[in-house]
C-alpha cells in the first residue's frame, strides 16, 4: 500500500494490527464452538476471551525467531492465556484461520466499497438529472457526430456504476466464505459442526468442500470485480480529460492544480491519476489468476501475491472511489461553452437526420448520401450546412424549408431523452442494467 | 481462431457467414418493427425477407471499395431488394447492427459453453462419486500431508466448476443486451419502440441507455468469466500433470500420446496443452479490459481488438472444456499406486492427529510438537513412525497402544468424508456455492 | 491470424507450408552436416536433397493417424526418400527441428520488421525536418502549455522508434540460436558438431547449453519488443486521435473514412484501429512470459500459447508498422490551424517566461507567480495577457515593453530547435539514442 | 512496497528521504551549471550547497497546503537558501527534477540487480561444476526421459541468468538519461548547455529529445527486464518444488520452513514465495506498458502508476534475487536418491539409445519403435528392459550384447557433458549466450 493511495477507513482495514484481530476472532469463534460442542473446555473458551489480545511487538519476536506467522501468532496467544491456551487453534491449520479472516476482511472492504459506490452513483444520478436537457455535441472517433445532453452521457456513466455495483455484490458472495476443515480440507481433527457454527457466528458461509484453504477462484473473482469497477472509473476519468482540454472546454475541475511552472494552467490530475491507478487494479487481477491453479491440497506461492496485492487492489479501489466522488463533486461545466461547441459544424451534426428524411421521402440512399456529403464539403462559418440546402433545388424538391428547419432543432434530435431518463425512475429489478 | 483450437459447433458460430446471417436478422428484426409501427411500408419488410440474404463474395467486392464492412453488407442487401431497399437499416447506425449481432452470438456461444460445462461437471462428479472413499494422500507444498480420497479431489474441481457455471450465467446476462438507439444513443432517427420490439424478437433486453455502441464492461465481464473459466481447467490440468509424473504414477491417461524419440513414454499432453491454453485466455481479457475507457461516444479501438480476442477467447473456451473433458474420460486412477503411495513416509502423515492427541490429553503444544518432531526425524522403512510412538514412554504415558493405532487408521483421518459428498445430494439453492 | 491484420509477405512467412519448408530446411542441415561427419551416409543426404519436400495433405493424413505433427512430418519424409529415409531426423528429437525452426522464422520476421520500421523511421523523420519550423502548441494534461514545432513532436516520436529498432535488434538476437542436442539437451544421440555445422549452414548460433528446447527467456524478450515497438505506435495514434478531434483539427487522414450514417464526418480510425492492435501485442506478451518456467527439461504447455501467439505478434507488429506508415503518408497537418490555436489562449501561454524573467531581474518567485496569476483570470480575447502586463505597473517596474515583447516571441519559445535537430544530423554511434 | 519483501540497501533507495535527496542533486546540479555558465550568480550556488537540505516535516507541511510535491519541496529549499533561494529550480519544469532523479534511483538499483545477480550467478556456476558429472534423471513432460547431469540443469539457469544480466545491462542504459528541457522540452527557459552540463555531473546521458519527460518506452523496457528476470527465478523455483516433493526427494533446503500443524513436513516455501513474486513483477510491467502512450507533450496518469511499480519491482526483483541467493545455498542434493531415481523406470531411459543404434544398423525406423514399445511395456522390476532386450532376437541379430552394455551406461549417455561446461569456461564475448 502506497500511503498516498490508501484512505481511512480501508486503510485501517488492512492494517497489521486489524488483521491480528481477525486472526483472533477466527481463533475464538472455533474454541467458542469447540467448547459449546464439549470439544474443549468452556473454561478455555472463557479464560482465552478474557485473556487473548493481539500484541504486535510480541508477534513479531516469536516470529524472527520461528518464522512463521500463524504459529507466532498462536504461540503468543498461548503464552497469555496460560495453561488452558493449548486448546486454541487445536485440530486447525494456519489457513484455517488466514482464509476465514480474509474472508471478513473482504467482507468488510466489500461493504466499504459499496458504500462509497452507492455515493458516487446518488452523485452521478443526481448530476445527470440536472443536466437531463442540457444540451452538447455527440463525438464519435473525437468527432462531433450529433447533439446529446450532458445528463445523458452522466446517466449512461450511472448505467455502467450500476452493473458495477452488481459485479461487486456478487463478488462480494464469492468470497463470503469460511473454512476450518484443517491440513487438507477432510476435518480429520476437526469437526464439520465447528466449522459451521464458528463461521455462522462470523457472518461467512461455510465452503461446500476445500482443501487447505478456500480455492482461488473467488479471489480471482473479487479482483476481476475491482478491475472493472477500476476500468469503469477510468472511463469516466478519460472523458473529464477530453472535455476539459483547452479547446473543447466544456468542463473543468473547481479547485484543479495548478502548475508549478506555467503559473495560468488549470490541469485535470484527478482524472489522470485515476486513469493511471485503473491499470494498477488491472494488473494486479493478472497475479491473482496466475494464483489459481495451485498444486494438490496447496501450494502457499499465492500468499505473497495476495499479501500485496489484496490490500493494495482493495485500498486502490477504495480511493479512486472517493476520489472520482471529489472530483464530479468539484466538476463544474460550462453549459454556454457546450452550446457553442455544438455550432462548430455549422450545422452539419444534423446531415444523419436530413439525409435519413431524403430517404424517407423517396430518395435514394446513394443519391441522398453523395449530395449531402458534395454539400458538406461546402460548408463554412459563412455558409452554413442549413443555408446550404436551402439553396439546393433537389433538396428542396423533397423537404420543405419548415421541414428542414425542425431537422436542425435541439428538439428534434433530443425527443427521446426524457423516455430515456424515464427508465431510471421506475422501480425495476435489475433485468436490464 | 486457430483451427487447431477451434471446434464445431462454436467454431461455425464465429465463421463470417454466420457473422452476416446474425446482422441481417437484426436489420430484418429492426424493419418488421418499423412496418408494425407503421415506420416503414409492411411490404419493404416482406420484400426484404423475401430477397435478402448474405452473399459473401459481393459484400468483399462491395467493401473493397468502400472500405467500411457494414456498409457493404447492407448496400449488397439494398441490391438484392430493389426499391424497397432503401428502408433497410434506416436511422441505424452501423454499431447498432454489429453490437446486438454480437450479443445474439454471444448468448449462443455462452449457450454452449454452459452445455459442454454441464457435460464435464456430470463427469466429473459421477468419477467424484465414483473414487469417494478410494484413499490416496493429501500434498501441501508438494509433500505429503494427509489422507484424502481421491473423490474429494474430484468434489473440489466440481465445486469450482460450478462456480464457473455461475459465472458464466452472471456474465450471459451481462452481455444479453441490444441496442437500436442511432449514433449517439439519443434516439434522434429510430424510434425507441424499434428498440423494445427488435430486441424482444432477437431475445435480447433492450440497454437502459446506451450511445453509440454497448458499453464494454459487460464484455470484459464475459472475457473474465472465460479467463477464470480457463483457470479452472488449469488447475485441474496442473494437477493432473503431477499425478502422472513417473514418480507419482496414480493417473495416466488412456491412448496418451507418446514420444517421438523415445518408444517407452506416455505423457500428459493433453494437461500441457490444457494449462497452455488458460494463459492466453487470461491475456486476451487483459486487451478487452483495456477497451473499456472508449473516448466520448464510442471511438472504434476496441473494435480491432474483438475481432481477435471475441473469437479466440469464446473459441478457445469451448475446446478447453471440450478437450478436458476427454481427458478426464481417459484418465485412469491407479488405486493400488495411491494406496502405495500413502505409506511412502511410513506413517509421518499421522503426525497431526497423534499431536492433537496427546495435548488434547493435556500435554503442551510445544513438547508435543518437539517430541514428534524428533521422533521423525528417526523414522525409516524398518522403524516406521507407530513402531517408534509405541516404543516412547513419554507418548506411551499419553496415549495408549489402541489409541494410537486408531489414530493412523484411514477410518480416522476419512471419517467426514461422507458427510463432504452429503453436501452435493442435497438439492440446495446455491446459498453456498 | 485474423486475415484482416495479416500482410504480404509476413503472412506468408507463417502459413504452415513456410512452416514446413523450415522444418525441412533443418532436417537437411542436420543431415548434411552428419553425412559431412561420417556418421551418414552421403547417398542418404543426396537423396533426401533430391527427393523430400513439403506434401501438406500427406503430413495432414498421417498426423490424423499418429497424432505427432513433427513424426508425421519427419514419416512424409521418409515415404519419399525411400531406405534411405530412415537417416533423417536421426538423433534429433522434435524440438529441436520445431526451435530451430521457429528461430528462422523469427529471424526473418524481425528483418521484415525492422525493415518496415526503418522505413517508417525514415518517413518520420523526413516529415519532421520538413516542420522542423512548424510552431503548434505544446499541451501536458490537455491544456496548453507552451509553443513547440510540429517537427518536435515528430522528432520525439523518431527517436522512440529508433529505440524500438535497438530493442529489435537485441530481441532478434537473443533468439537467433538453434540447438540439435537431443532429447534433454545431452547430445547423447547427436554429435554436438552436427549442431555447430547445422546452425552454421542456417545462420543460427547453436545455443550454449539447452534441455529439449531452447529457454522461452528468449521468446519472451522477442515479445516484449514487440509489445514495447507496439505501444510506441500507440502513442503516435493517440497523439494523431488527439489532434484529429474536431475542436482541434489540426491534423486530418487524407481520404479519412466517412461514416455510413453521418456523410459529413471524417474519422481517425487507422489510429484507433493501431490503438487497439497496441492492447493485444501487450497481452500476447503477458501469455508468453507464463510461458517461461517450464517444468524439468520442458513441459509443452508452451507450444499451445506459441501455435497462436508467436504468428499473431510478429503478424501484428507487421500490420501496426504498415499501416502506420500510410497513416503518416496520408496524414494532412493543417498549418494555419495550428497557428491559430496557439493564440486561443490570448498570450498566457507565456505565462513562464514572463514568471521566469520576474525571477531573474529580482522578484521573489512567490511574488511573480501570484500576480501572473491574478492577471492571467483577467485575460480574455478583449484583454490578452501581453496587454494587461504592458498596464501592470509593478510588472514594467521590473520588465520593459521590449524585453516583454521578446518573451511573447516564438523566437524566443523556438530559440533551441534546430540545436535539437542538430543532435539527428550528426553522425554518432548510439550512446544517447 | 510490502515491509516483507523489502531489503537493503534496495529499500532504502526507494525511501521518501532518499527520493528528496536526489532531488536536491539534481537542483545542485542545475544550478551549478548555469553558474558555470553565468547564468546565474556564483553565490546562488554557494549558498544552496551550504543550506539547502532535506526536511521531509517541512516539505510535508507545504505540500499538504499546496498540494504539489516538487513545488513545495522546491519551496522548502528557498526558505533554507533565503534571498538567493529565487535561483534554484529556475527555468525548470517539475519534471526535470522528478525524470532525472528516478534514472539515479533506476541507475543505482539496477546496479544494486546486477550485483546480486552476478552473486547469484557465480554461486550457480559454482554448484554446476561441483555437480559436473552428479547423475540425475531428466525429464520431460514430468515423464522420466533420459540421463542429464545435475550440473547441466544448473548449468542451463546459469545461461539464463546470463542472458538476463544482458537484459538488465541493456535496460540500465535505455534508462540512463536525464533532462532539463523545460516545460515542453524546448529548452525555452534554460540552456541545453545546463542540461548537458548537469546530467554529466550526474552520470546520465541528456535524452537527445524529451518533451515535458522522458519517454515512458524506457521504463517499460526496465520493468520488462525485471519481469524477465523474475520469471527466471521462477524457473529455477518452480523447479526446485519439483525436485523436493515427497516422492522424488532429490532436493531439499536445509532447515526449510516445517508446518505448524503437521511436526514432520519440510516445505520448500522459499521457492514458493519466489513463485508468487515473479507474477507481481509480471503484472507490474503491465501496468507501465499501458502508461507510455502518454497525451501529447505528457499527461500525468503515469505518475500514480510509477509511484507503485517502480519501487516495488525493483524491491521485489532485488528480494527475489537475494532470497533465490539463500535458497540456492541452503540446497541439499540428495545425489544417492537421484541415482536411485534414475534407476525407477528399469532401463526404459535407454530406449532411445537402442531405437537409434537398430536403425543405423538398417532397421527402419517404424519397426524398430514398434518393437522397443512392444518391449518396454512388459518392463518390470523383475524384467528390466536391459534384459528383455538380450532375450529378444530380432533385437540380437542387429546389436551384440557388448553394444547393449554401451548404451545403457551413463558414461554413454553424458559422453558430452565435458563438452558443454567446456562452454563455460573460455573466455568470449558473447555472442551466443
Amino acid at each position: 500500500m502506497v500511503p498516498r493511495y490508501a484512505l481511512s477507513p480501508m486503510k485501517a482495514l488492512w492494517s497489521e494490527q486489524a488483521k491480528y484481530e481477525r486472526w483472533l476472532r477466527v481463533e475464538l469463534a472455533a474454541l467458542e464452538a469447540q467448547a459449546a460442542l464439549g470439544q474443549a473446555p468452556r473454561e478455555a473458551f472463557e479464560q482465552a476471551t478474557a485473556r487473548a489480545h493481539v500484541d504486535l511487538e510480541r508477534i513479531a519476536e516469536i516470529e524472527a525467531e520461528i518464522k512463521h506467522d500463524v504459529l507466532a501468532f498462536v504461540r503468543s496467544l498461548e503464552q497469555m492465556v496460560g495453561e488452558q491456551g493449548r486448546w486454541l487453534h487445536l485440530g486447525l491449520t494456519a489457513s484455517d484461520v488466514v482464509d476465514s479472516a480474509n474472508a471478513l476482511a473482504m467482507q468488510e472492504a466489500f461493504s466499504l466499497l459499496l458504500d462509497a459506490l452507492r455515493g458516487l452513483m446518488a452523485l452521478v444520478k443526481q448530476r445527470a438529472f440536472e443536466h437531463k436537457h442540457t444540451p452538447m455535441v455527440g463525438r464519435t472517433h473525437g468527432v462531433h457526430a450529433e447533439p446529446i445532453t450532458f445528463g445523458l452521457k452522466l446517466l449512461n456513466w450511472y448505467a455502467q456504476l450500476e452493473r458495477d455495483a452488481l459485479r461487486l455484490s456478487q463478488a462480494q458472495e464469492a468470497v463470503a466464505v469460511g473454512k476450518l476443515s484443517g491440513s487438507v480440507g477432510t476435518y480429520a481433527n476437526v469437526d464439520p459442526e465447528v466449522e459451521r457454527r464458528a463461521c455462522r457466528a462470523l457472518g461467512l458461509t461455510p465452503a461446500k468442500v476445500s482443501n487447505q484453504i478456500l480455492q482461488r477462484d473467488r479471489h480471482a473473482q473479487a479482483l476481476s470485480a475491482l478491475a472493472i469497477l477500476g476500468t469503469t472509473i477510468e472511463r469516466i476519468a478519460v472523458e473529464i480529460r477530453h472535455l476539459s482540454r483547452t479547446e473543447v472546454a466544456e468542463l473543468s475541475e473547481r479547485g484543479a492544480h495548478r502548475s508549478s511552472s506555467m503559473p495560468h494552467k488549470k490541469n485535470p490530475i484527478s482524472a489522470e491519476t485515476l486513469s493511471g491507478l485503473a491499470r494498477v487494479l488491472r494488473s494486479n487481477l493478472q497475479a491473482e489468476l496466475e494464483s489459481v491453479a495451485l498444486w494438490h491440497e496447496r501450494d502457499i506461492s499465492n500468499s505473497s501475491v495476495e499479501r500485496i496485492v489484496l490490500p493494495d487492489s482493495f485500498t486502490l479501489a477504495h480511493y479512486v472511489l472517493v476520489r472520482a466522488k471529489g472530483m464530479l463533486e468539484a466538476l463544474q461545466p460550462d453549459v454556454e461553452r457546450m452550446q457553442r461547441n455544438l455550432g462548430l459544424t455549422h450545422g452539419l451534426i444534423a446531415s444523419q437526420a436530413v439525409l435519413l428524411a431524403l430517404v424517407k421521402k423517396g430518395m435514394s440512399r446513394a443519391q441522398a448520401h453523395e449530395r449531402i456529403r458534395d454539400l458538406s464539403l461546402q460548408v463554412s462559418a459563412q455558409r452554413p450546412f442549413k443555408a446550404l440546402l436551402l439553396e439546393d433545388t433537389l433538396i428542396l424538391s423533397h423537404l420543405s424549408a419548415a421541414e428542414l428547419e425542425t431537422l436542425f432543432s435541439l428538439d428534434y434530435a433530443l425527443k427521446h431523452v426524457d423516455d430515456l431518463f424515464q427508465r431510471f425512475t421506475q422501480k425495476r429489478g435489475n433485468p436490464a442494467l
